[in-house]
């Protein structure tokens, strides 16, 4: 019991209590529930895979080794750069955007010169050989997503391609009496 | 994926977004975590038993029925009713309580006659069976608590035994100018 | 403007954002309202009295000397000592008690022997003259509240009066499954 | 004290609790800040003027009838329209803007015809006056806000002059994973 609760202890955004309940959840749960439960969790990290176009984790039966974003011949033209699959699935939610991506993998520390295993040279790699029209910075707005962006730039700059950052300003249901000074900032210089 | 997502949704306090990041979670976590949670899944769920005195779900590699609580010599006198597992576990961790228990299962619904699958017939008999020197109604404060509580007095007021419940009253931390008028009249009641 | 801001800080839960907003709603308020509140400040403090009985402050147009409650006939019996005006308002509006009151000013700090100017010479006296029924400490169930009952029934012991404090358990909602130790062995304490 | 507690009310963002928690503050201060208090409330008011170039309110102790922003030889070129007051004061403080501005006052609302009292005619006459380079439509990121700049454009397009719109985007601190669907278009669409 103790061991599964250190195991639920890893499940994301998960404290001590909660890991707790869920085991006794699995506890009272009737055999069926367990059961499947089990097999599914198996068979989705069977079935998923790395996608080696954009590193999105996707869920094949097949043998593909594309996901169906990258194997899709209507989507294409940009390259969109994500921290993390749950970026790229939100994006994709939204319908906003009919292009391609790349899975950074998280975002570069703000001090030392650590990667943190983020793909960069797979960025550089995957840009020099397919040149696409535009390749949009999409980390997030914090210092960090920030910082990452421009450490990109350097680095695909030498590559002639268009390079472009999400809009930054007021978001949905954002008030100006609330909104802190450097989001008042980006919103004026991105006026249109 | 969507059918593990679904799964995940059943785990207590889990909404769709929290469901899907434990699947992709899962799906990124590398082979041997994976198995290894399956595994204590199964595990727990077959180790996993209803003690026959108290219908605590409790962890038995062996084969014995009762929990160890209910099979420990030094625990007696007195039976505490509680809704569920989780209630009982963070009675034993305050270490307050040296007597046995009981799991209800559940609380009487406020309106109808549905007993809502809650063991009042196996209160009931383990009571008349066992005489305690006390029976203590640990349910929560709450109207549906309450109501359980006044169930549980009628049908076992017949047998005689001592019933008390616990104190209602200002909870640790609790200041006089923001608790509501229920909680001062029943602090004022159980004055001491 | 920054003065009124500043003078508005010191307002009960305020800070600097609210003060600001106060300061701009008095001046876009119409004329009549703000010499009606101006007026209506000067009036509550002019005919704000400390009651000579419970030291309670209170609202007297006339020269009474003593509160509503300290002057009412049909309460009595018990003094019930609390820390603050919003204490016994809070204890008022929840009609459950009929005696009269003494507002002891604050709590004891934990450390140190400064008793934070609280009027423990005052109870002391009133208590030794009046020789009330019971004496009810309504301190918060906090630390500091603890610790100041204990000093009062130090002081008081000597006076032989019946000294009760405010029943300590669960508070009306309060759930087992998340309450704290020392509120479950409060409530187990308090059984009845 | 009562009648103070409903003036307390209508304070912004304060309910019966804290408008009561007010009236007891007030009442046990001491003599000097209470009288301070109602003066200062006075004067902001007497001083308080409304600018008859932007709408601002202002404190003012001389006769000026501009404020100081409007009167400053050092701002100008653009007009910004902003709903209130506050909104224009937390611009201000970003630092980031170094143009003129306009109250509008509120917003339009979402239906109906009804203009809410707010200052388009007024808006419509300077700018046809004051021919600025550029309006910038600063009005929070809500339906509402959005719905009174096609609004204001729609009225003041025949003017020919040029009409600009905060950006809208992914505020400071924003994470993509979190994002609504409608804030990501808005990124997406205003990347540079």
């Amino acid at each position: 019991m103790d061991k599964l609760i250190e195991y639920f202890l890893k499940f994301p955004g998960i404290g001590p209590r909660q890991a707790k309940r869920f085991a006794y959840f699995i506890a009272a749960q009737d055999e069926s529930y367990v059961k499947n439960l089990a097999e599914l969790i198996l068979k989705v990290k069977r079935n998923s895979r790395t996608c080696v176009g954009c590193f999105r984790i996707f869920d094949a039966a097949g043998d593909g080794r594309l996901c169906d974003i990258c194997s899709s011949p209507s989507r294409g033209g940009s390259i969109m750069v994500v921290e993390k699959n749950v970026d790229l699935e939100n994006i994709e939610k939204s319908g906003a955007y009919r292009g391609k991506y790349f899975v950074l993998g998280g975002v570069m520390p703000l001090t030392g010169n650590n990667k943190n295993g983020i793909r960069l040279k797979e960025l550089f790699e995957k840009i020099k050989k397919e040149k696409p029209e535009e390749i949009i910075l999409a980390t997030s707005a914090t210092t960090e997503g920030e910082n990452t962006n421009r450490y990109i730039e350097n680095i695909l700059n030498p590559l002639g391609v268009k390079i472009t950052k999400l809009g930054r300003g007021l978001s949905v249901g954002a008030e100006l009496e609330y909104s802190d000074g450097r989001t008042i900032a980006n919103a004026l210089e991105g006026r249109h």
